[in-house]
């Protein structure tokens, strides 16, 4: 079978072009430059590469950026006082905060400070509500939104399809399920994780299978079912020894299913590009909003 | 095989006298009557003879009770005025929102002014957006906590179970399935719904099958695995020939899955009964919480 590659960094590059048109109309219009802001509590290498690739990103369209790294050790106060900046400054119009949050820092208590105004990736509580109660007006979590226009950009059809997601995190697995069972998507969805036994028998089953587990190279041929639509949300750096230097994979072993599935994203260049464009979307989008401006043909997209 | 039957009417009453005794103790301790509020808009059979089966409990175990019908033409401006008076009487500890709300009528504005305080199914946004995030801390949704207490009371493994739910409401099938993904729950979960093709291909794979699409009936000996454990939701009043009279029935057709299936929950007796003692028990414990006391051992059971 022909594997089609689903490129998301196309896409990305497309939507990019239309985000930096809005851009230059936002700052004509409001004399202002649209902000984000990131705020990471503790280093961890797959935060690190995503935070360059977000700066390199807010340099080429020219909006503001402002990143804040956070000692992993700071008590939940003062992580709330600058948050609280954030919250407050006029420069910054989105506010993301890097997950995971180191282990046993009270992220529930954390997340509530986060303005739902500024909420660029769906975790502030009252934002999260809307969008588990099925609203499709607030921001959507970036990552899931990113799966979802790849499969709608290619025409994959969702409706009826039964779709398996390997992974539960609450910015990918979770809300991608909810996203997926929406009245009008109608996917048939089912959650495995890492706790999941024999999990070959559920992902063999799956239409579409998303992985977002960052376990590098999980998912094997064996694994999915002939014609399946693979969506690969892991990124994962790997020494190779026969290139002799570290790499970045997917969750995916992408050169052993392909020939098995119908399509799949590759790693880099898939979902992550997408993501990152999407996230400057959202980002805008917010900085309407605060403006009391709208323009819901691109703001709904 | 022998079917065991899942007496939640049995656990019902237990936990029911654990609750009355809370009760005195918060007379007594206040000198105040808990009270729930129920808001209704718009008539429909099954939200009348809950709201009754609800009115019987509360005289019995002699907790305040107000019931407020609202038009189902109403307006949303109306509808949230005759809420703001739930949420700031000091009669009413806790207040449901009857589900669903009439087609076209906006939910999530109507819910964004349920006070977080006095929300005792988590149907305001922020302890939904909580829950869906996956803290423990706040109220449960009353019938996912019902299904989860009575599957740990009859000793049901979930670790490592595959669960599969049929329905995605924002009561039963959505906020059960975040529940049971729980760190710790360790289900893996399948949710399909009214525009699941061929369904049986999925309810046939449960260990535990939830069904709560309130379709009489629905889920017959060949569409469950043998030893599945089967908890039926729904509650439907049809008419029964032979009988020549209204029956009440659940989505499960219990003769026909007896034998087959390990275990059942039966209808009326089941789920439904469980779930309006923990709804007291919420009114209850959102009680304490207003008043600043607390019960640790008994708010968390």
């Amino acid at each position: 079978m022909d594997t089609q590659i689903l490129k998301g960094d196309i896409l990305a590059e497309k939507l990019l072009q239309l985000v930096s048109k809005k851009i230059e109309e936002f700052k004509e219009a409001t004399s202002t430059t649209p902000g984000l802001g990131i705020l990471a509590i503790g280093e961890f290498e797959g935060g690190k590469s995503y935070r360059q690739a977000i700066e390199k990103l807010c340099k080429e369209i020219e909006i503001y950026l402002e990143i804040k790294i956070l000692p992993s050790f700071i008590s939940l106060r003062e992580a709330i006082e600058e948050l609280e900046i954030f919250n407050a400054s006029p420069n910054i119009n989105g506010i993301l905060i890097e997950m995971p949050l180191p282990a046993n820092f009270p992220e529930k208590d954390f997340l509530l400070h986060l303005s739902p105004q500024k909420d660029v990736d769906c975790l502030s509580l009252l934002n999260r509500g809307k969008f588990a109660l099925d609203s499709f007006s607030v921001i959507s979590p970036c990552t899931p939104l990113a799966v979802y226009c790849l499969l709608i950009e290619y025409g994959i059809r969702l409706k009826g399809s039964h779709l398996v997601i390997v992974g539960r995190s609450n910015i990918v697995g979770k809300p991608l399920a909810l996203l997926m069972l929406r009245k009008g998507i109608d996917a048939t969805v089912t959650v495995c994780h890492s706790k999941t036994p024999h999990l070959e028998q559920f992902t063999s089953q799956a239409d579409i299978l998303v992985v977002a587990v960052n376990s590098p190279r999980l998912i094997t041929s064996s694994m999915i079912k002939e014609g399946a639509v693979v969506i690969d949300v892991g990124i994962n750096k790997i020494f190779d020894s026969k290139l002799g230097k570290d790499i970045i994979v997917g969750d995916v072993d992408f050169e052993d299913v392909m020939g098995k599935a119908s399509a799949i994203t590759p790693v880099p260049g898939g979902v992550g590009s997408l993501t990152r464009v999407l996230l400057i979307k959202n980002t805008l989008k917010l900085a309407y909003l605060q403006r009391g401006l709208e323009d819901e043909t691109f703001l709904l997209s």
